[in-house]
Parts: C-alpha cells; sequence; structure tokens
C-alpha cells in the first residue's frame, strides 16, 4: 500500500528564497490528504504534478495564515474546475466561519459539498478512521488552538504465498477470506492452515506530523516510534530565546524529540525565512539524531521505505 | 516623473501555465500602487524584485478571490517583516470584515495601521488625492459590486531652460517660483516673461483599469483618451456567450472598448484558464486595435513612453 509524503512547502511565517509556507501531501494508498495549506500551495501543486482534484481529505493545524492562506483558493479552483464530489476539512472551529463569510461576499455557492470536522486542541482524539488510515489529533503548544496529526496506516491484509496457492489449485474466490486470515478445506476435506498459505504483511506505519510547537513532553508517548516524524524546526538552537518567545522549536529540540519518541526517521521543516540555505540547520539536527532530512519542496518520501 | 505599470498576474479565477492570477504594481514617482493582490501575488513580488514594502496603497476592485486572496498573506508578511508606516487600502466595505476576522482568530495585532476607504460601485468618484496623482473608482457591471480604477497624473511643473536661467543668472531660490509659472524680475528691474524662461510640461498621463466587467459603455466617457488602458478580455469572443453569462468581456469587445474611447495604447489580461498560449488573444485584439499588448507577468510597461 503506498504511504507517501510530498513536501509542497515548509517556510515558516513568510515565504522566501523560493520557499513557500507549509504545505504537505500523504498519499495513503493512492488517495491524497493534504496538511497544511499556506498561500500559493494550489500554484505548487501545478509545479509539482499533484491533481488537486485527487484530494478528499484537507487537515489545517492552526489558523496562522501560513497555514492555511492558500485554502480559500484551492476550494475556489475545485469549484470553477467542477468539483462534485465532497471534501472533508478537518480544522479549528473557526475556519469555517472564515470560509463562510468570503464565498458569501463573493456570491459563490459551491457546487460540492465540504465536511467539517472540528479539532478540540485541549485533547486528543481519533478524528478520520477509514479502510486505509486513521487519524488522532495531537494537542501543540503554540498561543493559538494548535493540533498535529497522527495517521496510523491500518493493518494490511496477509499477503498469498503464490507457488502454494497455485499448487493446491485454490480458486481466486477464496483469496480474499484467506488473506483476512481464513484456512482453506478442498474438496476431499483436507485442511490448509492459513500460515502455510499466507505470510504477515508489514507492520502498519505511522506519520506523525508536528508544526507549530513549543518543545515539550506532553506529546512524546502518542507520537513514539513513528515511522517519520516531520517536526517543525523554526531556528537553529542559538535562537532558542527567539523559539521560547514565538512557542516554536529549535532544530536540536526537534532532534531531540525524535531521539527520545524513538522515531524511525526525522524530516525538519518550517524554517525561518531568516536561513537562506538550510544546510546548518540539517547539520545541527543529525548531531543528536542522524536520521535526519529536510523537508524540501518537491521532494517525495517513501515513509518506511528507507 | 515615473509612471510605470508592473504586471504581477494576469490569470481569470484560477492560476495556470504559470499564469497568476490578477495584481499589478504601478510606480508613481517612486511610490508603488498596488491594484488587486491574488493569491501569491507576494511571491511573485519576490520573483520580479517589488519591495512591498514599498507599497502605501492598495486597491481592490472586487470581492472574487483572484482579486484578492493574496491580500492577508502581504499583510501578515509586511507586519512580520517589522512595518510601523499605515498602508491605505482602497476597496469593498465587507474587505475590512474579512481581514479583521481573520487576525482576530490569528491573535494578531499588526504593528501597522491600515487607514480603509471604501468604494461604492454605484458611482464614480475621487477616492486618492495626493501631489502625484488622483484616483477615481470606475463603476464595472460584474455581478457582485466591481469597480475599475482611473489614475490620473498630476499635471507636473514647467521646465526651466536652463540656457535662458543661466544667461539671465537667475539665483536657485527664484526657480520653485518660475516652475510654477511665475515671472522673473532682475535686478534692474527688467522683466522676463515665464513663457521664455520655461517649456510646459508634458501633458498629464492617465491609467484606466478595468477588470472585471462585462461589456458596457456606461464607462466608456469616463475612461477616454486613457494613456494605457488595461481591460479585461477573459475569453476569445467565439465565446461570447460564456462572457455574457459570467459577466466578462472578450477580446473583440476589449479592442472595441480600446477604439471608441481612443485609447492610446491597450493591455488586455484576466486570460481564462482555457488558453495555454495567448497569441490567439492578441491577434484577434490587434485586428481592431492594433495597439495592444499582453499582459504577462514581470513585464514593465512605461505608461506614454512607447
Amino acid at each position: 500500500m503506498k504511504f507517501e509524503l510530498t513536501i509542497l512547502g515548509s517556510n515558516s511565517a513568510t515565504p522566501l528564497y523560493n520557499r513557500n509556507p507549509t504545505a504537505q501531501i500523504l498519499n495513503i494508498n493512492e488517495k491524497l490528504y493534504l496538511i497544511d495549506c499556506g498561500e500559493g500551495t494550489q500554484q505548487q501543486m501545478l509545479k509539482f504534478d499533484v491533481k488537486a482534484s485527487r484530494i478528499d481529505f484537507i487537515f489545517i493545524s492552526h489558523l496562522h495564515g501560513d497555514h492555511y492562506f492558500g485554502l480559500l483558493g484551492l476550494l475556489s479552483s475545485l469549484h470553477l474546475n467542477g468539483r462534485t464530489k465532497p471534501i472533508k476539512i478537518i480544522c479549528p472551529p473557526p475556519l469555517k466561519e472564515i470560509i463562510d463569510m468570503q464565498f458569501s461576499f463573493s456570491q459563490t455557492e459551491l457546487q460540492y459539498q465540504i465536511d467539517y470536522t472540528f479539532t478540540n486542541s485541549a485533547i486528543s482524539e481519533v478524528i478520520l478512521d477509514n479502510s486505509d488510515v486513521s487519524v488522532e489529533t495531537i494537542p501543540l503548544v503554540h498561543g493559538i488552538p494548535c493540533t498535529g496529526f497522527l495517521f496510523r496506516e491500518k493493518k494490511r491484509l496477509r499477503k498469498l504465498i503464490k507457488e502454494t496457492i497455485s499448487e493446491i489449485n485454490i480458486p481466486a474466490e477464496y483469496f480474499t477470506a484467506i488473506k483476512k486470515g481464513a484456512d482453506y478445506t478442498d474438496n476431499d476435506g483436507i485442511v490448509y492452515k492459513n500460515d502455510i498459505l499466507t505470510t504477515d504483511s508489514a507492520a502498519p506505519k505511522t506519520y506523525a506530523y508536528c508544526s507549530d510547537t513549543s518543545y515539550n513532553q506532553s506529546y512524546f508517548q502518542q507520537i513514539s516510534n513513528a515511522t517519520l516524524l516531520y517536526h517543525e524546526a523554526t531556528f537553529l538552537h542559538n535562537m532558542l530565546d527567539r523559539a521560547l518567545l514565538t512557542q516554536h522549536t529549535t532544530v536540536l529540540q526537534a532532534a531531540d524529540v525524535a531521539l527520545k519518541t524513538n522515531a524511525n526517521k526525522l524530516l525538519i521543516g518550517h524554517f525561518s525565512a531568516r536561513y537562506k540555505t538550510l544546510h546548518e540547520l540539517l547539520e545541527e539536527a543529525r548531531t543528536v539524531f542522524p536520521n535526519t532530512e529536510l523537508a524540501i519542496e518537491g521532494k517525495t518520501f517513501l515513509i518506511g521505505d528507507e
């Protein structure tokens, strides 16, 4: 099952040095989940050949503009391009008011329905659950209500051992039941136990998205053992004072989160516009957590496959 | 006096083919006036080296998103980059509510003041008047309240004839009065009439910005003899039905406006996302009004100098 993350933007606050504000596309089993939607996200999708029409779920972490100012434009374009399929937006409650007001003044009646699920930054809860994934909110600490999102891939079906299946000549209509764990009994009454017919599927993967937040341990347990942890890392650690003041995380702190929560891999982003290049941030992170990468626009990460 | 227009975006509705939604920068005597502000305008300014901090006036024609979805991002960035100088926004009244609501939810207290002047699309009025320019609203017809803007350069001072000034040996402290039209009397009581000391300055130029509107003659007289007329031209004329339905103008109609109002030059823009290339639009316009150009992003037009 595909479980891939594409970065559309990773700058904080203001766009600069060809870096756009936060937006990411998570492709889970060929369904697209948009995470945050800074200004210019739809232009970034055109640039990186992401089909906006394929997005069914939009997650907004909080209502600072660099995380949602691209949303109205995207919703408008979907409407103008003929979308009729509903879209689900998971977001802080006031976003509905912001969207409704603007479409009201522009006299836009969307051709598709928006289904809202509102986040509550005080608690962690499962806010989406389908056959591919369950998603929990991660309460973060950032001045205004803010949640991260923890995507847990669903346990996949067991894999058929083709040679055995073929040898026993099992008809295809039994495959689904066998993949789900059933034994097979042939016409002579011989029972073939499931464990000689299948192998276990890979362990489900998780993607933890933590932006924006001050460093704190409140969510460590929830995100432990993430296959991929995205954590904001706005400043180098020599700007710790500024990080504390603005309720952001330094690179060293983000690496420390990855270390303490036993992440498999760390992705850092939400870079301050003061950094023209990013290699210093990467180097600093790797002093604490070697398996770190930069959230560079246009880059796709195959979660768990590296 | 500088009177230059730089195009930052000229697509209609949805961004496509590397064309961004509407935004223009008018440089009048080194002061920057932003006209409309579609999504991604601040990124376009970075790309084309326009200093956002130098903008003191923002004009928003109407509240369709492709004309203002970039405004919140721009205002945020100005704030984050330390602006303290007030900014003036000339716009339909509901825009204030849209801005206030979003900054309220993000708990942003701008470090600078926004002074609003509200447009009334039912009448034409002078909504800005300073030493460089006066600006009138142009009532347009577009389903929701919409105004264009007519920028009239102020009459400039007369030009000194350097040789004569030098010959008579006129002290510099008289220059301003002479430029304003005064005669000069020397120590011997000899009077030098102004017309031998100066030449008239060039006629004041005008820039008429008309977007979005259905074709109608209501504003023809107001914009007559424009040095540069920008007119939306969303569709080729073979899509007249669509233009009528969406209250837009075809290329042929825009050219007809330029012809009938005796514009010096026509600039067409607000191109439908259906046109991957624009040469057909330009050719169609030139069949009626030869002195037409396309509003291409990044291009600067020296108004009246061609």
